[in-house]
């Protein structure tokens, strides 16, 4: 026996690249076109240097606390993460813990399938319907627990309240966790957080990456039940007793108070994203009616990867995902209207030139 | 069956309370009394805010590269987390996956046993000798990995380099992960980190948090050959893709930077340390001769609870561990002078009045 042999094998989650080449239109990995709140800047261009010498408060009560209030919760409905991603990793290890799957769709966050691979938890995996619905029916046997994001990704496709409502209802011997990444672009209405006091067992998880501008802070969280929420607290004080830097902490808080900022970014996303379907579909592409930051297009002559990789030589980052049920497709991220325009122009010289 | 079947049982570690009280002083959880290097508040506050929109770079690479050059290695062989708990944290599932128990010292960081029965990893504690050190011939039997603090915590007891060489050389079939948290306090040569060229098993752990005055920023690194950083970079990418936001990795490579500030203060502390010892010693207590940021002191007469209690009423806040092997000691982190004084005071009273 070696040290190797004691090691854990895994097959790591491949994010999407992080370009830095000057002048790149960047639509890869759903990023916000538009900067944090101003008051962001203001919080890290007067922050209290000194007190970086001391431990942040473990736990993250000045953001939990800002949430609470801004989503009309208790604190101790709230859990903070480092991103989503954190959030989710401590949710799969708290309570994916039994010998029947977990399931998840088969098109979906594909971190869902790395997380249950490296707890070595069960799953199996459930196709969607030739329009990219997601079949309820098929989450209502016995299992060890359920994940999916609403907006579904990568396709940003909506389920309604009701049919995630009627999946939680068959559920109540699981945990269900609703992955609301993008649900802030998705209209009012979407989110299932109001369910939250009726089913003690549902977990409904947000992330400052794509409607906060601040992926680079990383901060993510999830709401519901205190009981739930006290089970990851628990597991997060095994893991790492201060995973929130203070910059992280008092970032988070400010953009949280700037209520007015946040939904007129997202407004011009929206707005960015209806003229983006429009002018794909009048160049040849279709796409399903994706209420992400982002749209999920495939042309209907040109294969996704030559569009892809004469979108780079352009010096335009779109995703691209090499896998057999996603590679007739590109993701690409609602940017600002002007790279909107420089990506349209791009598309129809590829496409006109094919 | 219900989900709260399939919830992950756990016994969180508890840290050293967090205080916020007007006048305090805090000596309960070994932060650096002295602030971060002056570069830091100045990488603060003219800090690109827009760039937060962005995700950081994945591989933190500017902060390994950094690191990497301060300390004469490859970028390939530095890993960088959350404050040395998530490094450890990943580290014990990367590495500690064999049914034969993973050994650390009885009297230690206490987290390790967390993170042992977070991830169902058969552990075995082994005592230290009277005076605190550990016994290298414990360590020499079939086992699953080793971990150890060196200096160790909360004794402050330093191991020659000889010592650990001799517990390193006699497992090569074990990964042995030497936790130096406070090795910068120790002195020239305490560190086994030139061993690393020597050992491809052996992961050497450092902390930003108490010799560069940075808790508040969680930044954590380790070292080892490129096959063991390979291995964890892999288990990191299946946890969260991005765990380092953008201020910790640009005010890390700015501290860094700046070796002249980092050694004035450790000399600075240092020399408050020994101060302490001696002035303990005259009031009564006796105590190991401790190489990290604190000393770990006994008194004579007076239960280390009472003085505790004592002091706290005085508002000075000095770690106790309510637990069987340590309750007649407390752990005092090394202040200002400033701070030793008020202390040293505060001691002279309770002892006369006891």
């Amino acid at each position: 026996m070696s040290w190797e042999d004691k090691v854990r094998k895994v097959e790591p989650y491949v994010p999407g690249e992080q370009p830095d080449a000057k002048d790149m239109i960047k639509l890869n990995t759903n990023e916000c076109p538009y900067p944090p709140a101003p008051a962001v800047k203001d919080c890290l261009w007067s922050m209290d240097y000194d007190r970086m010498r001391l431990y942040p408060n473990p736990d993250v009560l000045p953001l939990r606390k800002a949430l609470a209030q801004y989503h009309g919760l208790d604190t101790e409905q709230v859990f903070v993460g480092v991103g989503s991603d954190d959030v989710i990793d401590m949710a799969f290890l708290t309570f994916f813990n039994s010998d029947i799957p977990v399931l998840f769709p088969e098109i979906s966050y594909s971190f869902y399938k790395v997380w249950a691979e490296l707890y070595r938890i069960p799953y199996a995996t459930k196709p969607l319907d030739k329009d990219f619905h997601i079949v309820p029916a098929d989450y209502k046997n016995a299992n060890g627990g359920i994940i999916f994001p609403n907006p579904n990704a990568p396709t940003g496709v909506l389920e309604s309240v009701d049919t995630v409502e009627e999946i939680i209802a068959a559920n109540p011997d699981s945990v269900v966790m609703i992955d609301e990444a993008y649900v802030d672009f998705a209209g009012e209405g979407a989110s299932v957080l109001p369910l939250i006091d009726r089913y003690e067992n549902l977990l409904v998880i947000r992330t400052f990456s794509k409607s906060r501008a601040m992926a680079g802070a990383r901060i993510g969280y999830c709401m519901g039940s205190r009981k739930l929420i006290s089970c990851l607290e628990a597991v997060k004080f095994s893991v790492n007793s201060y995973t929130m830097n203070t910059p992280a902490i008092e970032m988070g808080v400010v953009s949280v108070k700037d209520d007015a900022y946040f939904k007129e970014i997202i407004g011009r996303i929206v707005n960015t994203r209806e003229r983006m379907k429009k002018e794909l579909k009048a160049l040849g592409f279709s796409m399903p009616d994706g209420k992400g930051n982002f749209v999920f297009a495939k042309h209907e002559k040109i294969p996704a990867k030559k569009i892809y990789t004469a979108l780079r030589e352009r010096n335009i980052f779109v995703r691209f995902f090499d896998t057999p049920l996603l590679n007739d497709r590109l993701r690409i991220t609602v940017g600002t209207d002007e790279e909107a325009d420089r990506l349209m122009a791009a598309l129809k010289e590829i496409v006109e030139g094919a």
